[in-house]
């Protein structure tokens, strides 16, 4: 019956990054893979009062649908939060999602005809991928650095694009602390994006899940404050955020904030797609923001996994042979690793779980799967703090064996 | 910036039915428009009980991200409502959906390509025409009568498409109880559905949201129970359930039952469109499930909404005029009306909605909008039984003066 699959079921074939997900649950192995948020730091206690709360003032109405377009009050909390980082938005700007996967899978939804052109950072994450590629869109990889993607990349591929009559439908750009590389685009390049954009005529899809996981220096305004100061015909920006991250994933609510025309089109996509998101979950976001809970959990956050951060840099900076290339993050999840070219990262990966270290491998990372073959992502977010540099040791040894055995020094 | 948009944005601009639904929560209408299930039977002490519990046994992880094929627990829980029904099933054999719309939006995404060709009942569940629309099939709507699609119509369309060398990829069907028709397929008309599916080569997409309220008579077999006696290559049914009719919407969780390949390939799609369903609802329907609650909810829920049918029955037989048709249904939650053919139902709509009563018009329920111009919806589910009555008195009224404003006698 295989002839019955639609075509962009081939898009879909890549089974290797939930195989490596597998291994996250093992109590044998040190798991550097999950990018996932810690469980201990979640705020249970004050859920728990919240969840009481929330069932003695509404009653059975948390338990029936939701509208498509979301909860008036979550809404209400959004244009708070956004308001407070200089982003103005009223209702009919906010559209709630299923988490911000499903952001990204309505926005590709609605953008994406066979074949369009979609930029993506490279490496840059997976569900982006995926979600476009399952529209069958066309994607072209910019190179990052430590600030973000290469502007001078882009404007030779937008360049190389006009020049063959042919355009991009947008940009998917994770500004702060990317994942997988942990890179934050540099405010020089943000304002280059923002110009690009308006000139060639295209969209940027903002995705912010790392943003407010800033350890060190203050956050850089988002490319949505920044697009403020352009006229609202030259505004490309379609803004993406979640709670997922920094306070709890398990409710699956994201949210969109972009032009009104946008909005509604994206909210008929919605009701196609999963009718609306849960109810439970997004009145106790809201009550949760309401009663600031999640501005103290965003205090709390912060020092919690920046412990974890220097842990793994110092582990890093001790054991990791000097042919091992990385860039500390500021903020987020993630360290990326950059492996000696005769290091295979599947293969490291298959040594690495049998003395009880999971990574992930590179490969999932970019729109061509074998460019990825060299490079490894390396979690601090959910791994026990006294794991970290063990966990880090180990992997350098594995590394330093692998090394040995290909017969050059490293 | 239109000139971005993806082309299937074209079949999704029916925001009609977005705004009859907006009359619902109005205070001074009755509505029988919304087709959600009545809050006030919802079981909302034993929910809230249960929450304890969850929250008492489970901790924080609650709140964590779920894998994407779904909780555990909770699919052994389906297995065992499965097989109940003379279902087998394996965990391998389940994925767990964000609501039943998501189910029909995964199984569009990996079986259609445009222009491919999909059955759908005519008239059919708005959401399955969305989904399937969303991903550009060219649908081949199959007439109804109170027993279901008319098989021979079905047949005829399967000769026509074989002689043009084409074929269908699927016919979605809700056999029992049909969103908006009420309509029950029969026996012998499921027997040949299969048969026909077995030598055509298509798959059924058997979707059940109203098959457990049968408010009268036993319930007819699943397709998938009958497809049990075929040879495995010759099983073509892919099963789809839902808590939200009988139990509750809110944590958006349905499932699907497919062979396990068809699994693996929608639990990929899944991956890229929303990741995981909530982790909460799941647990939370799975613990209801365990403690027996949600076959406790079953046997109130039926004489609940049995009640109003025989209330809307007893109002229909008495006011409504003659030349209004319709098959009183035998469970689920609507009346499906035919209009004379001079009462166009969105000006019949509009009038009603002034005098204070809400139906659906019939458009949205036809893959051609304009072929439910003479037909109305109207819903028992969700109004108060003191309003029953009443609305419908007033529908019958302004029907008959809308039929006496264009001269004819009613």
């Amino acid at each position: 019956m295989e002839e019955l699959f639609a075509k962009r079921i081939k898009r879909m074939e890549n089974g290797e990054l939930a195989e490596i997900m597998s291994l996250v649950g093992r109590d044998d192995i040190i798991s550097f893979a999950g990018g996932i948020p810690a469980d201990e730091i979640f705020p249970f206690e004050k859920l728990s009062r919240l969840i009481e709360q929330l069932l003695r003032e509404k009653g059975a109405s948390v338990f029936q649908y939701a509208s498509t377009g979301g909860n008036k009050l979550l809404k209400d909390y959004i244009i708070a939060f956004l308001k407070e980082r200089n982003i103005p938005a009223q209702r009919k700007n906010i559209l709630i999602t299923t988490g911000s996967q499903q952001a990204l899978d309505l926005l590709s939804k609605i953008f994406i005809d066979p074949g369009d052109k979609v930029f993506v950072e490279k490496p840059g994450y997976v569900g982006g991928i995926g979600a476009t590629q399952s529209y069958e869109a066309e994607l072209i990889g910019i190179e990052m650095d430590k600030n973000g993607i290469k502007i001078d990349i882009l404007e030779q591929e937008l360049k190389r694009l006009t020049d063959k009559g042919d355009r991009a439908k947008f940009i998917y750009l994770v500004p702060d602390f990317s994942n997988p590389s942990g890179a934050r685009l540099s405010l020089e390049r943000r304002k280059r994006v923002l110009e690009l954009a308006r000139n060639y005529d295209f969209y940027i899809i903002e995705d912010t899940p790392y943003s407010e996981l800033y350890y060190y220096n203050e956050p850089l305004p988002f490319l949505k404050e920044m697009e403020q100061n352009y006229r609202k015909q030259d505004r490309r920006v379609i803004f993406m955020g979640s709670f997922s991250k920094f306070f709890i994933p398990g409710m699956r609510i994201g949210w969109i904030c972009a032009d009104q025309k946008l909005i509604e089109l994206l909210g008929r996509a919605k009701q196609n797609t999963d009718l609306a998101s849960n109810n439970f979950g997004q009145q106790l976001i809201s009550l949760a923001g309401e009663e600031g809970l999640i501005d103290k959990q965003l205090e709390r956050v912060k020092p919690y996994y920046r412990q974890k951060l220097e842990l793994m840099t110092g582990a890093m900076e001790q054991y990791m042979p000097d042919k091992v290339i990385w860039n500390t993050p500021q903020g987020g999840f993630f360290f990326w690793l950059e492996l000696p070219e005769d290091i295979e990262s599947r293969e490291l990966l298959d040594m690495a779980v049998k003395e009880g270290v999971a990574f992930v491998t590179g490969n999932s990372f970019f729109p061509k799967f074998e460019d990825g073959d060299h490079y490894a992502r390396v979690s601090f977010c959910n791994v026990p703090e006294e794991q970290i540099e063990e966990g880090i040791r180990k992997l350098a040894e594995i590394i330093q064996m692998y090394e040995n055995s290909t017969g050059r020094p490293c």
